[in-house]
């Protein structure tokens, strides 16, 4: 039996978790449409997964999905929660100009319900798990393994392919620079320097065997078919179903996708204390200097504001996720996206023959 | 006739022009073997391209190169000015450090002696001409036109690339930023947003019918084919000549870029005043937060320093210019870069049908 998760779906494309934005829907269209559909466990507890799931098998009874994990922190350090006072401090003025309030990280939020996590995914397998952020330890991968479950890691750098290869996982999805969301670098440097996704490819894939899947800022047939002569099985996509009716981004975010006003994506901390790449809007520019980079409880500081932001519809004081490609995302069902990508993929093989 | 200038040779390899480190006996290899040579005029007098120009015609006799040109900049103003007073007192210490000065830029460094090349490059043509910080007037063009040379706009973003499509050039050299070198961009902004490559192709290709030349980390045959199914006619490297015998690059920097010691490529503004990636090295690191973005200014006082460090062989001091591919470039002729990289575009192909 193969232990190639892209061989798991009739098409080379993989949806992207997109935490906040993804769900049972999205999920669920795209793998009806012959793709693999992902569901993000970031920022849910356990239980909530174990919804998502529920209601994901729902819809698609036997057919392959993923579940992609964030891996827990550290708890933030007596310097790190003093950096963390001072940010709180700045965001409730923004917090005021959204009728919102800033967030209190739960006791815990550095580890995301990870434990409870993993006993359930072994309780209960999935198809695919991925990881975000970092790795498991080797037992959690063999009883993974043990489970029938296909593990993939995402990784940024070739150093980090070979901390996954190393570990036994069965795919590396290879994220660019251009992807929107999180980049999942294993560290979080004041000073990244992100690959761009192409030359990312031809670093990591001379070096490995296994299967890569290559995620940043593809939207098209053509780019699909592009990392696929440079050496990836499959391509992840998020951006291009942002904007689905089957997408959960609030209607202010699917909005200023379509927005010409936003002229800019750019990788901030702002809203998480990790680098994540949107649409650079107010907020981004009044906090990204000030920001700590203390994860993830920027994110549930913030959290609050985002949500008071959306529901009075202001772009303004959202996180407006986007990789660099979003001027290609359209207002149309998942599947209808898989279509046009299918049709874009034969177009260009048969020009490149 | 063809106006296409990636149909002048015969294989969709074209050499990045890299002031300092390529030049005719590079060119004249690329040429040589198939590609497209390049010239680089930046930082060159119109006396000094007049030279190459004639020494590289002396070695290839009537096969087609370019030359490639920066375009002149804004007179530094007073506050302009008094911040490069401070920094160049700041790189006063680096100076000393490699045994070197700080340089004094000419009157009009600014103008890159522009008129004078342009004058020469229309008294005797050459096959291509290339343009990068942006674009000439349209008189420019049409004289370049009438004197039968093909002109290829540098751009790096969709907007830079409709600006040059409506002025007529014939070619556009899409670059993203995983470049080595220096970015392109039509502007100077404090705060960079570049592209990466595959998805800027998958932005300006739908737009224009003009040949595009793709650029940035390109290494290898497979990504070259990557980028011509994604919509490049042609593929342009720099990096991957930066340690052939031709290449005119020190060879304290051609060490450095297989010294793996080196870990990060960064843009960076500290040597030129404009964000050009490079290895990040102790230079970077010491003089990246107070370089003002005041070009060419800075590459003027920077240069000596530069010079000083090379003789010394100190890559500490070194511009190491590098595209984000640097670890896969070879120290080979690059007649043998050009078969190797042949080769691997067949095997893709293959692999690809």
């Amino acid at each position: 039996m193969s232990t190639d998760p892209t061989r798991l779906s009739r098409l080379p494309i993989v949806q992207a978790p997109m935490a906040g934005a993804g769900g049972p829907a999205l999920a669920a269209a795209v793998t009806g449409a012959g793709g693999l559909g992902f569901l993000a466990a970031g920022y849910r507890s356990a239980d909530a997964l174990a919804a998502d799931i529920a209601e994901l098998r729902a819809l698609i009874g036997a057919a392959p999905f993923g579940v992609n994990v964030f891996m827990p922190h550290h708890t933030a350090t007596p310097a790190e929660q003093e950096r963390l006072r001072r940010y709180a401090r700045s965001l409730a003025r923004a917090a005021t100009r959204y009728g919102g309030t800033v967030g209190t990280p739960a006791p815990g939020a550095e580890r995301d319900d990870w434990d409870a996590k993993l006993a359930l995914l072994l309780a209960h397998p999935v198809p695919v798990v991925g990881f975000t952020f970092g790795l498991p330890d080797a037992a959690a991968i063999a009883a993974l393994k043990a489970a029938g479950t296909l593990t993939v890691a995402t990784v940024t750098s070739p150093a980090e392919a070979r901390l996954a290869a190393d570990l036994g996982v069965d795919a590396l999805c290879v994220q660019g620079a251009e992807a929107g969301g999180h980049q999942g670098t294993f560290d979080n440097p004041d000073d990244p320097a992100p690959y761009g996704l192409l030359t990312l490819l031809a670093l990591i894939a001379p070096e490995t065997d296994l299967p890569l899947i290559a995620a940043g800022g593809i939207m098209t047939g053509r780019q699909i078919e592009a990392v696929r002569i440079a050496g990836a099985s499959a391509a992840q996509l998020g951006t291009a179903f942002l904007r689905c009716p089957e997408s959960v981004a609030s209607a202010a975010h699917k909005a200023a996708l379509a927005d010409p006003a936003f002229e800019h994506s750019v990788l901030t901390r702002a809203f998480s204390g990790r680098w994540a790449r949107g649409l650079r809007n107010g907020f981004v520019a009044r906090h990204e200097a000030e920001v700590p980079g203390v994860y993830p409880y920027v994110h549930h500081l913030v959290s609050p504001i985002r949500k008071a932001a959306a529901e009075r519809g202001e772009p303004d004081g959202l996180a407006l996720w986007a990789g660099q490609g979003w001027r290609l995302a359209r207002a149309e069902p998942a599947a209808d996206v898989i279509t046009r990508l299918v049709d874009e993929m034969a177009a260009a093989r048969k020009a490149h023959a």
